[in-house]
Order: C-alpha cells, then sequence, then structure tokens
C-alpha cells in the first residue's frame, strides 16, 4: 500500500520539481482558499478527533494542541500565502566554472524529490510542512498520528483539491491512513521512493526514526540548551539573557536548561540572576557552590546535567574556567543553540570555536535559534546533525543539488 | 571496544577541529614522510596479506588491487602532499548577514566531528582517506576489511607515529583491528562518536551499511549511467563519447553501461557508433530495433535495463522521444551520471532538468564525474544520495556548518 503512495509520489515530484515559481505560488494561493472555504468541513473532522480524544482520557494539553478553530485554519491558509512571498529555492546556482578543458560546470540547488514527514499530534503540521514542500518543489508523503487522523484527512483532501484546481499533481501531497506502527517504519524503509524522512515530534519518535530508518533522516533533535556566564560578563545583561531564554516560553527546544557560571563571578551575578529567576517561580537545581550561595537552590542530581526540563526549572552549575565550561557543554548538550554572556571578545571566539552545536551565541539568548528570527521566513524544524543542514530548516535547506555539464564533446 | 574508540576519536577531533591550516598541512607532510621511511614495514606486512591471499585462493584482480610497492607507496605520500596545497575547507563563510534587531549572524563551515569509513581490499583508501579527513578537520575512524589487515594496521600505525611528531592527537586516525561483520555493524551504529559513516565498496556493502547504519549515511553508490543520443545528435561525436563513456575504464562508476537512440536517427547513427563498440570488442545487447539494424547485436533480456556491467557490454535500445529517454533513465538509472548529445540546446536543457542525477552532461562523456576532474583536487567517493552532497565528495563535503551569533544583550 505504502510503496503505491511512493511510487505516485515520485511520478508527482517529477512534474512538481520542474515547475516555475509562478505556478507553485499559484497553487499555493489556491489551496489556501481551499483551506478557508473548506473551514465547516475541517472543523467537523476536527470535532470527531476531539471526541475520540476526551473519551480516550486525552489530556487537556495535548487537546489544546489537536484543537482547531476557524481562526486556526486562517493561521494555515495565511502561511501558506506568506510562502508564496520566500524566493524559490529551486534553480539557484550554486557554483559555475569552466574546467582548463573547456567543460562549464554548473551546480544548482533542485529539490530533493519525496519528503517523508512523520510528525504527532497537531493537525497544523500538515498544512505547514506541505506549503513548506511544494514551494521546494518536493512531493510529500505525511504520516500523522492515530489521534488527528480525521482532521489531517480532511485538511489533507482539502489541500488536494486546491492542487488540482492548480493543474499540478494532487498525489504531490498524501497522507497516509494506516498510523499504526508498521505503517511509519514502512514509510522510513521506502529506499527508492522516499528521498528523505524528517521526524517532528518528541525524543521517542526521533529515536524510533533514527533507529529505523534506512531512507536518510534529517533529524530535527531536542534541545539542551546552555548559558555560559564568563568571569567578564556584564551581571545584568546575563541575567536579562537567562531569565528571556529559561522563562519566555519554557517548553520549546531554544529555551535554555542549564546556566553555567565563572567561579570568579559567581558570587556577585549568582544572587541577581537566580532572584530574577526566583521571581518568576523558576526553581533552582545547583551544584554545591551554587546552593552555598543561593539558599531557595535545590540540589541537583547527576540526572540534571543534559536534562532538557520544557519547564520552569534550570540547572545550575559553578565552573572554574571557559575550558570547563565548554568541555559541560560538549558532553552533556544537544548541539543545538549554546551562548556565552561576556564582555571578552575572544572569550566569545573560544567559546564559539569550541563548542559544538548548531547555533553558538555570543551576548544574546538562545531563544533566536528559529527560521523565523533568521530571516528564513518559515521553518520544518531545528536539524541537530551535521550532514545536510544545521540549525533551522528552512526552504533551502529543503533542496538538493545536481551538476550540470555543458561540453562540446570533450572525452578523457 | 569500539565506543573506546569512538570516545577517543571525539576528543581528539575537538583538538583537530580546531587546528589552523598550517598546523594541519604540517601533519600531513609529516605524515607523508613517515610512509616513505617506513615504506619496507609497509611492504613487510602486505606480503603477509598477500601470502594469505593466494592461500585462501583470492583472485588474480583482487590480489593486484592488494599488492603495494615501494612505488604505491610512494604514491600515498605524493597525494597526502597534494591534499597540503588544496583550499582549508574549515571556516569558511557560507552566509554573512544582520538582522533588524542587530544581531549578526555568520554561517561557518566546520568539521563534521568523527567520520567513520568502511571500507573493502584496497588498502590505498587507508592512506587517501585519511589525508582527506584531516584536512577538514575530522577524526577518522577506519574499518576495512580482513584481507588486508596487515597493511592497513601497519599503514595506520606509520601514519599515527607522523601525527604524533606534527603535535596533533594520534587518535585523529585509528584502525578498527576487529575485521567481523559485528564490528562494522558496531560502527555505523556509534551514534554520539561518530557523526556520519561514508561506506567505500561494492553494492553489497552499500546495502549493508543503508540496512544497518543509524549514524547518518553518505552513500556512495553504483553507477548506470546512459548515453542519449537525441534525433538532433552530432553522429561522430555521439560515437566518440559512447566509446570513451564505455571503454576507456569499463570498472569505473563512471562509465556508460546503455545508450538510447532516438528512432528517427537510429538507421544512421546506430551502425557508425555499434562498429566503433564492436572494433573494441564491446558486445552490444539490444532491443528489437537495435538487433533489426546491427547484426552482431545479442538480445537484450529485462535484466539488462538498469544493470552495472562494469565491462566491456553495453545495452542499447531505440526511444522515440526525450521524454522516453528520460524515463527509461529515471526508471532504470542510480542518479548517478546521464548524458544527452544533440546540437539542439532546448532539447538539452529539457534532459538535463526532468533527469533526476547528480551529474547531467551534455555533450561529454559521463566519465568527467570525478573529484579531479571537477577541480576539487581528490574526492573520497561519488555521492549518489540527495541530501548534504551529491556528486563528487571533495574537502568542502566533508564539512558541516555552525551558525554563530553575536548580539549585544538581544532578547526575545
Amino acid at each position: 500500500m505504502l510503496t503505491e503512495l511512493g511510487k505516485k509520489a515520485k511520478i508527482a515530484s517529477r512534474t512538481l520539481g520542474c515547475a516555475d515559481t509562478e505556478t507553485k505560488n499559484r497553487a499555493l494561493m489556491l489551496i489556501a482558499d481551499s483551506l478557508e472555504e473548506n473551514a465547516e468541513r475541517i472543523l467537523a473532522a476536527n470535532a470527531v478527533d476531539m471526541e475520540n480524544g476526551r473519551k480516550n482520557g486525552m489530556s487537556k494539553a495535548l487537546l489544546d494542541r489537536l484543537a482547531l478553530t476557524r481562526e486556526r485554519i486562517a493561521g494555515f491558509a495565511g502561511g501558506m500565502r506568506d510562502v508564496t512571498g520566500l524566493p524559490d529555492p529551486v534553480g539557484r546556482v550554486l557554483d559555475d566554472f569552466t574546467r582548463p578543458n573547456g567543460l562549464h560546470i554548473m551546480k544548482v540547488a533542485v529539490p530533493l524529490g519525496v519528503i517523508g514527514i512523520i510528525f504527532e499530534a497537531r493537525p497544523n503540521v500538515t498544512a505547514d510542512a506541505a506549503a513548506l514542500c511544494l514551494k521546494s518543489g518536493n512531493a510529500v508523503i505525511l504520516r500523522g498520528g492515530s489521534d488527528a487522523i480525521n482532521s489531517n484527512t480532511a485538511i489533507c483532501d482539502v489541500m488536494r483539491e486546491g492542487l488540482k484546481r492548480s493543474g499540478l499533481p494532487e498525489d504531490c501531497v498524501q497522507l497516509v491512513q494506516d498510523t499504526t506502527r508498521e505503517s511509519a517504519n514502512a514509510l522510513m524503509r521506502l529506499n527508492g521512493y522516499v528521498d528523505v524522512i524528517i521526524p517532528r515530534g518528541g525524543a521517542g519518535l526521533i529515536r524510533a526514526v533514527v533507529e529505523n530508518a534506512t531512507v536518510p533522516v534529517i533529524e530535527t533533535g531536542a534541545g539542551t540548551c546552555h548559558i555560559y556566564v564568563d568571569r567578564d560578563a556584564d551581571i545584568d545583561m546575563a541575567a536579562d539573557i537567562i531569565d528571556n531564554a529559561k522563562t519566555s516560553r519554557p517548553s520549546v527546544c531554544n529555551a535554555a536548561e542549564c546556566m553555567l557560571i565563572h567561579r570568579d563571578i559567581a558570587d556577585k551575578a549568582l544572587p541577581v540572576i537566580c532572584h530574577r529567576l526566583l521571581d518568576k517561580n523558576v526553581e533552582i537545581r545547583g551544584d554545591r557552590e551554587v546552593m552555598e550561595l543561593i539558599s531557595q537552590a535545590k540540589e541537583a542530581g547527576n540526572e540534571d546535567w543534559g536534562r532538557e526540563y520544557n519547564d520552569y526549572i534550570i540547572a545550575a552549575k559553578v565552573v572554574g574556567s571557559l575550558d570547563e565550561a565548554v568541555d559541560h557543554i560538549n558532553t552533556y548538550g544537544t548541539g543545538h543553540s549554546e551562548c556565552i554572556v561576556t564582555e571578552n571578545a575572544s572569550a566569545a571566539e573560544e567559546f564559539m570555536a569550541k563548542v559544538d552545536a548548531a547555533a553558538v551565541y555570543h551576548n544574546a539568548s538562545t531563544r533566536f535559534t528559529d527560521g523565523g528570527e533568521f530571516g528564513m521566513g518559515a521553518e520544518i524544524g531545528i536539524s541537530t546533525q551535521k550532514i545536510h543542514a544545521r540549525g533551522p530548516l528552512g526552504l533551502n535547506e529543503l533542496t538538493s543539488m545536481k551538476y550540470k555539464i555543458y561540453g562540446g564533446g570533450q572525452v578523457r
């Protein structure tokens, strides 16, 4: 069954991959219209998922993520229209040179082909991911969770109707109806039809994909971000940055989970920073030295280093040097976003060179690791792996490349 | 055991990744000296492998690939020295912009970290791969086959001695001593220590890696290259290109395995092309129409389409249109290198846009898909996958990226 979906996607991708910018943008506009015109139908399907969720005892937080409203659907449509304004990543000339033998070689950006996206409860992924895949010339096979199957099916059907009106193949967007674990495993092993798998969801989902996929994976990983307050830090700036990185949205992957404070500044910096955090009801889990300086701190256990709380909790540790901070981060970090607060530019450069992460910050909140904040317009996730793309995955990151070689009969 | 190797490699990669160009080049020079100074020792180890190979009934072709000579070792050393002349891929600024909030964002090339290379009999891979990995700032774990274990061990030991003299960590280059299937499987599942696996070898090895790896893989795949002779082709040029692409080195992945001839030109083109090939003892396996025109052609079976002969054999088929040629290639090709011979520039553009391959050629031999021919200086293989890099893998393709963000206290 999945092989059939794969074949259809591959065939559709051949047409979509050669479509010009205007054709793709017109399709995105028609899909946006279709989403708004069919809002009632999508809401009716969502009501079934919500009802099932309540019956199955789904938590309030998850129900909230599952719930669609007319405004949320308008949001999908708006996001779809916004993507039409972004530059087309296909056809960019990445390199262009002529060899001594006269061969003219161009390296150009082309679509990846077929992208498989495996995601969890939130039905908004269905529309958001489809928009980015279509604009970058990729057919997409979506495989969402069983909790949102009715919502996802309605959204996908409506998007396919928009595609049909645009003249592009409907099969540019397909949804896997089977929501068993077997269908996810089959999708991630569909070599020859699927060119890349992008998991969007929690650590368990990502681990399962990394473990089982034979199709190449772009891993969008967890974030355990650290803020290192250097000996030469501006303490107020450090407090601002840590407060923001921890409390502005604790549930996201670019939120801070641990602060490391240089010993020479700890007695002055820790009280300022911790009182800011305690005022916002952040629990501080510190090592022995932190405990001595901050009476309200709780004792950190070994399991607190490298932990992604996604909550109003922060780990705190005193370090003796920049190198000790770097070692801690390279040992316990997830390679997402890491920050040094310092007025010493050479310390900052050293930290940024030695720390192994997608994004390294000097004097700014880790919360900026985001496609929108980086000016990409939209993103499909944050990559924490080393190959293909690292950091926010925007439209350019959804492309591959092709060498075009122009000759006049050259042989070797 | 392999976890220990992984840990050592990761630690070594931290130092190597921050090493400047001069330090890396000096190390490569010292390793090259070390290889030449220790040629006797390497040859003695190779003699053991050769003797074992003969005892085990290894074929003459494989024995030839296994054999080292003083000249071959000088060749490794020369290749190592050549790599010092190539530009350092680390630190390249890939993007540089300032956001409206004042954040200055730079995207720079950084090493991948630790590269695992799994390869078969040829001991030259040990030295060649190490040179490229070191120059690109990556620690490397080499896992060769049992047939060459003594040669590989000697080469690796000698390279480590050169590294030691240079002051860089010896563990920048390590060899897995265990040559069982289990050690290869363990290496490709060493997430957290190994950042990418590159298999170098035949289809069986590559399939095993794709099937079993949990570490990201850069697939260097097989090549089933096609030459399409368009209706508007220059027939003599087509004959030159097909002759070269088939016979200049039939065993390599960029050699042609199939020619597709437009029906409108078949009766004129096929005799010219086929007689050139038959003169060089190339066996032609044709479809019915080819058989009618070329009496010496043998009948092609279904298994001949998409087959990598690596031999003096070529498949041949008459097609009715450019689209039929494209469909055949996208169905049976391996996405390596594909060529159109035509005097019609718009037909060439259409072919190059529609064919899904790493390299698409207009009027030139597919044999040019090679790092050296593309001006990269050296390559570690040809990627036929879509993510990270496609086509020849040179030094730039052995790097990842990192965002460096410079702020003045910005919060979100």
